[in-house]
Parts: structure tokens; C-alpha cells; sequence
């Protein structure tokens, strides 16, 4: 089969995006202005409507574009400084043009977590993709060969835990051309999620590795963020492990295949550990690629991101900004205590925290949402608790603040990203 | 402007369900075969392959097209036979294809919860909806109000609960030439949701709606499920209230510019109670509609609703059949105790319960879970906890059943339902 050139991926990337310009602005994207059906997503772009007084409709989710670039610029800087390799988990968002600018800014690829993301990277000519879990499901392994085997400049790099899943693996990819690439998973401990327990279990599962012509040993990975009552000692200590198991690895002539060993960890609470751990990687047999896969960064959040971010234990180093605002309006306002909006579990992230009311908006004016509380969620509704002091009526709108990116963007499948003053500039498309 | 006749609605609504077949299979939707990519949905559903040895890949949600139909035709039966106007919710499923088979099923129309869903209706041509919640927002009022205007044919009622919220809807809708239908919303009681609290109360709203132009008073109210501690008496003496509130109007002359008087409740925990008070609803000045509005019977489930559904207090009324399964498969088993599937969050349903395993494919073969529970969720991974007796392998299929019908569908956009034996005969299409 035919090899792409990088300039051919790159042509594909740019036109896939360009064609999210092209798509019809109608019934499928809640919260846009119902007079824009029928524009394409380019042309209401170019309208530059703004939030606020233009027609949208709520409930809404809306990104800061100064927030955004914000915090993409910060993490370029930070990975840049500590000379890690940058693969931004692209589950959280699941946006091609979010992706697209996180490898303008310097990013090696992009991590996914299941095969439909990487479905996805591939349709906008993402060339470089770290799968951050494993993979044994024949017909998926088979699409990612054919992938890696039409296209000579796409690399894709996956976990393996288990010889079981190394054979199936096998089983799943003869026939192919080209190898896959593949890094064990150490677990971060007992009871921790996926990985292989004990450095022993590892060197078993690379012994299986070495016995196929189908799979490529190219490192170690594995993630902090599930090491069990997780400190910096901890995580630290961890950290070490994987990276001392590398430098096994190596000793025992187990990357002899590759011409670069991966060391990959880093969710988004404890990239500083990592940062000082990988710093401290050996001269090892051949260049080593320091691997970070950090993604909520990109919006960050007003809640569970916002207390464990590593910005908290080096300030000096930068902090994120929150860029999301679910904009609500008020429906209800049924007692002095009490007060509903018009957005839910449909709307909103609420597994780690219900979201937060920020500020309030009438006639045209924005004032912090002093003595109100977001109580619950239904499925469409979210209810407020008010205190005495709330001033809050029936078609206000309440701006929330949410918690947790990742199920913040799966409700949204085209975000307008907004100035500070409402004009919005762009519309992030998103696939989950 | 000119009025579409009900056969140009019906035109609208088989175009608009026809284009969805012409669909093509991309990276837009998940646990598809990677190898239908490109062919139309029509396509695909005529190749009638089979869930499991097919090519689906895991994570897949599945329908039960046994179940389904099952379900459709129970409540269409309960409905009749209670003598009940059946608008089951829409918002579970917010799928065109399950809107058009309960109307075709004799429903009177469909419930939607938000504008961004009566666009969806809309869009496939449904001609009733019974918007169940308060409405505020001019941009979204006025869409509607020209949705009226441009189709006679189509009718739609919504909620009023405060005179403001009367005030801005009148300020929204002027210059319209149809007014909006609305209903008054009695409150389920002290703290339930919307709604208003008070008979009292109930009446100035009514004379606010009687003092504009643009709104139509046509009926009462309300959501029996928001009961507080709710039991069959509870709930039968709030249904009580809400029937009086309508004699009371009537017997006021509040409903003299309608000729049908509409009187409207029922989720999924409460509809016998429902069916039971409102087949006491005196006779009033014009004929009534007595509005039923379920919506989670479509699907059902294995958790929440299999616990609350009324049919376990009618048992020879029949059963509504769980038709949603989860296929996942194991990925990762790192000791004897755990085991991780590739389904997490972004899969699966995780308010009200997490899933529950049900059974395990290897092989062709498929036995019950026996010794397996799903003990916690990330985004991407469901943690499983396994006795000893638990016979489960990396690359085993583990069908999952969920608890919540409202946050099964809302992650999925393209859902195979598939007969008993996994062939697939149809692919849902939602739009959240």
C-alpha cells in the first residue's frame, strides 16, 4: 500500500478541518442561535455573534479564547522547560481542532484511550498517537494495522499488561506489515487499575512481546494518578519504579528493536513529580522520549482540577484558568429559598462536584451570584438554594462553573468559544 | 405564512427519517465496525451483520429489538386501556426513529423537556409536543412562536408557574399570530421543583396568562415523580389537588377560549396512580385530555426504573423488558480480585447505580456473570471486583446492564438494536 508523505498528513488534517467549517449549523448543536440553522459553522463564525445578546440559546457551554490559549500555552512552555515530550490526552476533549493546536504548539502526538478516538485523530491527520490503555479487540487491532501499514508516517503506541493479551494481540495482527509499537504498563500499586503488578509479571509480558513478529517493545508507561492514598512521596516513589524498570529493561538488551525508549506518565495532578523523576532518567542505550500526557489542562475547571493541580505546589511556574461557563437561565423561582435552572445532568459534569454558581446577568449587567447554591441536578434542571441576600429572578441567566473537563465536554458537541466580552470567534466541534 | 397541511408534515417527517439512513458511518459514531466505515446507515443495516462476530467494536451499546417493541407495545396498551392521551417524554431517548414508532403507536404527541429538543422534534416533522417545563428564553420563544405561525398543524403547550415568567414569554411573543398554549404548573409540594406552590398562587398565575394576547390558558399540570416521600397515597392525594385545580378553573371560566381542556402528568414510578385519579376526572365544559407522559418505558432498565416501575404493583398489566446491554470487554486483569473493561463514564449510565454484569461471552458462548461486579467507573475503564469462582480472561466480552434509560441514551449517538440472536436489523440515531 501507498505511504502518505507528512505533507500528505498534513493535507488531510487541514482539510478535515476545514470541512467542520463546511457543516450545517441545525438541530444537532444545542445552544446555538435558532436563527442561525441553515449557516454553515463558518459562516456564523464569521458573523462574530456575541453570546450574550445575540440569539443564543440556553442552556450553553462556552469556552474563554483567552483561556484557552491561556493554558495552552502555559503547558507548551512547562513541558518545554522540563524537557519532556508533550502527548496531551486528547479523551478530554475529543476536539480535532483543539488536537490541531496542541501539536502546532509542540505536542509529539496525542494520547487516546480506546480505539473510536484514535478513529477520530486519524479522520483530521493526527500522525502521532499514544493509546493509554490496553488493546486486545481483533477487529480494532486490525483497523490500526491496516492504518499504520497505508501510512508509513503514523505511530501509534499501546500498552500491554498480560501475556494473555499479548497473544491475543498476535493473533489479532499477523499478516501485518509493519509492527505495532508497544510499552508494558507497570500498575501504580495493589489494587490500582490497569497494569502489570510486580516487576517480575513485566519482564514475563516483554518475554512475550520478544516472541512475536507483530508487537514492538518501545518502553514503559504507566499512570500516578491511580497510585493508592497518593502523596508526592508516593507518586515520587512510584515514579521511580517505572523508571528504574526502563533502565532494567535496557540492561537486559529489551529495547534492542527500537531506536528510542518510550517513559511515559502524567495525568494532571501530579506532572511536577514527573517533571523531577524523568529528570533524573539515566543515559540509557539509546535517546530516551520523557513522555507527559496531561489533558485537562486545555480548560481546566472551577472544582476538582482546580485543588489538585501541581500549579498549587510550584506557582511559580504559571497557573491555569478555569475556561469553561455553563450559561443556565433561571425558569423557576418557586419560593424564597429556592430557584431552578434549565440545565442538568445533560448539560453539566457532575460525578466529582455539582457545579458552582458564579455570577449572575440581567439587563446586560454581571454581578457575582452572592448567597447561590447549586443543591442538585435532574436530568434538565438544575436546583439553587438561595440565601436571603440573593437577588434572583425568573429569566436571569447563572453562569456556572463546573468540575472535571472530561465530562464537561462530552455533553457539547459544538462549543462556542467567546472573548471577554461575548463576541464569539470560533466553534469547537467535538466527537465522543 | 403558509400553513403546512398534516400530509406535508407527514412528508417532512419520513424525508427527514429517510436522510438519517443516508447517514455515512464514520468516525462520528463508536462501537461501529471500522471496516462499515463509508457505507450509509442504510447500507449497513441491510448487510444485517451480527453484533458479535461481526466486527462491532467495544465498547457498543445494543438494543434489544425484541425488547423494544415489547415495551412500545405495552404502554401503547396501557394507555388505551386507561383511557389515558399517551406523550411519552422524548428526552430519554431524543431518537426521531422511537418518536416516530410511538406515534405510530397512537401517542398523541411527544414530551420534550428544553427548546433545543422541540428543534430536534421539529426537524422529523412532529407535530405535537407538550413541552413540560417553564419557557423564558426570547430567542427560543420566538422560534417557536414562528414554528406556530408557519405550521397550523403544529401545537405546542408549555408551563407557566409565576406571573414574571407570564410577563417575559407575553414580552417575547408579541406580534405573533397564533398565542402559546400553556398550562399551569401545580408544584409537587413544599421543596419539589418547579411548579407553583399554592392554589392561590395557581390563580394569579392564571390571571396573568388571561390578561395577555400571546398565551393561551389550556390546562394544569405537574410531575407526581418531585412528590416529597412519596407513596401511593401521597401521590394520590397530590393528584387529587392537581384535578381540582382544574375543576376549580373551569368551574372559574378559565378555560372558555379552549375547546379541550388538557390535565397532565406521569413519569415512570407513578402512571398507575395517574391512571386511577385521572379516571375520576369529572365532566368539565369542554372534553378533556387526560396526558400521560413516561418516557423511560422505551428501553427500561436493570436498575433504577426495574425497582419503581409500576408494573411491579399491577403485575397483570404486563412488564416492560430492560432493553439496553453494554458489550465491553475485558482488557486488563492485573490479579484475581480485579478485572477492567474499556467502558467507563463517557458508556455508560452511573447516577442512579453503576452497571451491572451480566453475563460473559468467550468463544461464541455466553454464560451469566457469575462472581463479577462493577465496583467503580473512570472515564474509560469500568472496575470490576471478581470471587473466586469467576472464570473471566483478558479478551472475554462482559454485557453490562445499566440503571437510568435518560443517561444510557444521551451517550450514544448511532445504537444497534439487534434481535436475540445479535443480528442487527436497525441503528437508532440520537441527537442530545
Amino acid at each position: 500500500m501507498a505511504a502518505e508523505s507528512p505533507s500528505e498528513g498534513a493535507a488531510r488534517s487541514s482539510d478535515a478541518l476545514a470541512r467542520l467549517a463546511e457543516e450545517r449549523v441545525d438541530h444537532r448543536f444545542k445552544g446555538l442561535p435558532p436563527d442561525a440553522d441553515g449557516l454553515t459553522v463558518g459562516e456564523l463564525t464569521g458573523r462574530r455573534r456575541n453570546l450574550f445578546t445575540d440569539g443564543f440559546a440556553t442552556p450553553v457551554l462556552s469556552l474563554s479564547a483567552e483561556r484557552l490559549e491561556h493554558n495552552l500555552r502555559l503547558m507548551e512552555t512547562y513541558a518545554t522547560r522540563h524537557a519532556l515530550a508533550f502527548a496531551p490526552h486528547g479523551k478530554t476533549s475529543m476536539a480535532p481542532q483543539l488536537f490541531q493546536r496542541q501539536i502546532e504548539r509542540g505536542a509529539w502526538g496525542i494520547t487516546l484511550a480506546v480505539p473510536h478516538q484514535v478513529r477520530v485523530a486519524r479522520a483530521f491527520g493526527v500522525q502521532r498517537v499514544f493509546l493509554a490503555n490496553e488493546l486486545v479487540d481483533p477487529a480494532a487491532l486490525r483497523w490500526i494495522s491496516a492504518e499504520l501499514d497505508a501510512d508509513d508516517h503514523f505511530r501509534l503506541v499501546c500498552y500491554v499488561d498480560s501475556v494473555r493479551g499479548v497473544e491475543l494481540m498476535d493473533a489479532a495482527l499477523r499478516g501485518a506489515r509493519r509492527p505495532l509499537d508497544v510499552v508494558v504498563e507497570l500498575a501504580a500499586g495493589e489494587g490500582a487499575r490497569t497494569g502489570v503488578r510486580t516487576e517480575a509479571e513485566c519482564a514475563a509480558v516483554a518475554d512475550a512481546v520478544a516472541g512475536t513478529r507483530t508487537l514492538r517493545l518501545v518502553g514503559v508507561a504507566g499512570y500516578e494518578g491511580e497510585v493508592p492514598r497518593a502523596d508526592p512521596e508516593r507518586v515520587r516513589a512510584w515514579l521511580r519504579r517505572l523508571v528504574a524498570l526502563a533502565v532494567d529493561f535496557d540492561k537486559a538488551g529489551r529495547f534492542a528493536h527500537t531506536d528510542e525508549i518510550v517513559v511515559s506518565a502524567g495525568g494532571s495532578a501530579w506532572f511536577d513529580a514527573v517533571a523531577d523523576v524523568f529528570a533524573e532518567i539515566p543515559e540509557l542505550s539509546c535517546p530516551v522520549l520523557r513522555l507527559l500526557r496531561s489533558g485537562a489542562y486545555v480548560s481546566h475547571d472551577d472544582g476538582h482540577y482546580r485543588k489538585i493541580t501541581p500549579f498549587n505546589r510550584v506557582p511559580e511556574e504559571g497557573a491555569l484558568e478555569p475556561a469553561f461557563r455553563l450559561w443556565t437561565q433561571v425558569v423557576s423561582r418557586p419560593s424564597a429559598e429556592q430557584a431552578f435552572l434549565n440545565a442538568g445532568k445533560r448539560d453539566a459534569a457532575y460525578d466529582l462536584d455539582l457545579p458552582f454558581a458564579q455570577v449572575v446577568r440581567r439587563d446586560g449587567t454581571e454581578r457575582p451570584a452572592t448567597g447561590i447554591e447549586v443543591t442538585a441536578l435532574s436530568d434538565q434542571h438544575a436546583w439553587l438554594r438561595t440565601a436571603p441576600e440573593a437577588d434572583l429572578e425568573v429569566g436571569d441567566w447563572v453562569g456556572l462553573g463546573l468540575s472535571h473537563p472530561c465530562t464537561s465536554f462530552d455533553k457539547w458537541q459544538l462549543i462556542p468559544v467567546a472573548e471577554a466580552d461575548g463576541t464569539v470567534v470560533e466553534y469547537i466541534r467535538t466527537f465522543f
